[in-house]
């Protein structure tokens, strides 16, 4: 059983007619849902609202993935909360970094660069492309599939190059982006996932849906805490 | 002075009207052209016809850099010759494999994958983005560049994860492709670059051309050969 | 059930009473009694000695996971075979290439590179470090573990660069080796790790037997066959 | 003419008569001399008493290298300065990060982990080892060098895998570490070197001076600034 924290940043909800039609129970509840369609997830929720922002130790040391979707609000979250996610990630959490969280500060802090892309939002079809088709977060998909209604993200992306490219998206209007990539810090594993998006029914797409789910299991820490540390040690008996 | 061989498979230019029409001297003489245009650039070409393909040793040695074009005829390259110039990038010599030198011998070879592709003769539109502005071979290109008419190439491109990924395309037709893409094997450095194709006029393409000479010097060796070898070395003195 | 095929080059076996001494029925069979330890392998062996060198089609369409182990006979390994193993490591099977195997066939087709490296047969003290503590393969091990007497190899080794380092290893006369180093080709994943050797009884060791079986796992496919082509595709409806 | 400011911390110096003994002027001017003695570098000092501890934007956008010598007082430098460094990087100007300063903020901003590792301080002796004999910083430098007196660092360090391995040291003591890597951030490059030390005179030794010429070069930025932006973009005519 993978626990699961789908944190949101909830505030699009509250402000747009348009987010609370798509999401009337916040993003969040429904990549929830997403997830807990797996009988090997249990997946709860966390918002930017609640104290800690949903995040406190407690809730962290009983979380093997933790997903992330941010948008507008990326300044307000605090700077102790980013370390203690930070700090779980290098221990061996899983991270999964969603659309606009790309901006966010646990995706910054652990990436290093910028993590800077072009966009436009102009509801254009999106087709995200398989490039690694053995890899376990892209199980159950075909050759690619299709976003009706997309936000476009477009290169460069601000990102170190990853360690896997799982996915790549074109868009009509006739840009490309690596919308699914990898990379390890510590011991944990961190996915970015380009789609989603607050005005469009993204979450509810089964293929997006599916992916999420893969990713949590591909996520999944599956050996005991990395605590880092910087020991003086003794010279070991022998060695010379 | 970078001394730069293009070889060229230099079949389809004898046997297609279409492609002797637009490559009437072959396409290394094109390719050499385009090298030469830049002063600091000796380009000679060497193709299948010629006795080792135009690679003997003597070749190889004074060779910097080679670039590399073949499509219908890679069973027909020696592996004698394979061996020689794969031993010559390690030693440090770089290496530009082009559009349909993915399925060479030498770029498998020196892969250790299929490198194998979607594909399609469509003559659709191409968009080139850049995804690493600052990369010397991105250099004096915008954003993107456009080609009107190419052959598609679409993902999964089967290749160990780059090192650094330089261009994607995105094409008309609906696909993405990871086009320019690099890896180091010894001390020599490999760009594949897929834009080019015998029945379009690709390698006449301004961006096409300027995006070669960039490699061309990024891929000139900088440091001295690196003679592989295997020796059975003595303890060094006081190591204990 | 992981289904293992232990391939032990077999020769020194035969030819060295020193060899036969510590390994009487053969490296090979003591590997896979190594990972026969672990209810979830079931391992069996193939030898070069036998017709297609124990490597028949239908004997690696049953195995998950490959060991290798040659020295002195890579040469006589068929260039057939090792055609078959490498088509079937791109579509998943594990392959673990083990100390003197650096510079057989298959391990090189995979890297593309020399593989050299330096050595020295002295029968000293090797330590073996854990660089990454979280990974499966490093699982069971302490900071380090110590081999009383080993083969010296030592950097460069000429390999491309890993995706992963699980291990360095110091010598007591004074040199480094990356010992434990992972690579991603196809669906295949490839562990190389450095100990084992004819004379030196390595292969009873508990923590080589402990690192041996943690290979396997991480090897072992967790997805279906990347079956590699490069298709002619339509163009998809409604890409523009 | 490459612009280097080599950043010293400069707070030993002042409280250790060992340390001013052998670095009467503060080490990060000897860092600076040995620079210097490469006509084609031009490098000045900046230390952590300066205001803004040396590092203005004036400074920084006309320095092309910055060097990093940090220890016990990683704290005491402003957030604000890492951020207009870690800025500078990302733009194209190039980072050497030297021995302790492994733990500086500026060097875990750009890897985003922990940068942990085991240490001793016994005074014994180091080879670095060259893993990568092409590698422009390895140059002039033979299979190995010596260091007679060092203080230990040790493996695991908590890095994001090096996109190069340039040295890997060994220790009397029984230690192996990653002791020359690179990576690349945005524009800029990144290179960690772990010999020197406040007590050893380690900066006088004629290879440690080498090296850090031969990243000097290695590091200087050679395309324009890498401008960082998220641009709303139009779509491009004629995509569809």
């Amino acid at each position: 059983m993978t626990r699961v924290t789908v944190w949101g940043e909830n505030v699009h909800e509250s402000t747009s007619d348009r987010v609370r039609e798509v999401y009337p129970d916040g993003m969040h509840r429904v990549i929830a849902d997403a997830l807990n369609e797996d009988s090997n997830i249990r997946a709860s929720t966390a918002t930017l609202q609640e104290p800690q922002h949903g995040l406190s130790d407690e809730v962290l040391n009983k979380t093997d993935v933790l997903t992330w979707w941010g948008h507008c609000a990326h300044d307000q979250v605090s700077d102790e909360v980013v370390e203690r996610v930070h700090a779980r990630v290098l221990e061996g959490m899983g991270l999964i970094v969603l659309h606009s969280g790309h901006y966010s500060k646990i995706f910054k802090r652990l990436m290093g660069t910028s993590c800077s892309l072009c966009w436009r939002e102009a509801g254009e079809k999106e087709r995200v492309w398989v490039c690694q088709p053995s890899h376990p977060i892209a199980q159950g998909i075909d050759r690619y599939f299709e976003i009706p209604n997309a936000e476009m993200y477009g290169e460069p992306f601000g990102i170190p190059v990853p360690e896997e490219q799982v996915f790549i998206s074109w868009f009509a209007g006739g840009e490309v982006f690596r919308s699914g990539a990898t990379w390890t810090r510590g011991n944990g594993k961190v996915f970015y996932f380009r789609p989603g998006h607050e005005t469009y029914p993204i979450y509810y797409q089964a293929e997006v849906r599916r992916i999420l789910r893969n990713a949590i299991h591909w996520a999944t820490p599956t050996t005991p805490r990395w605590v880092d540390e910087a020991p003086n040690v003794e010279k070991v008996e022998g060695a010379e």
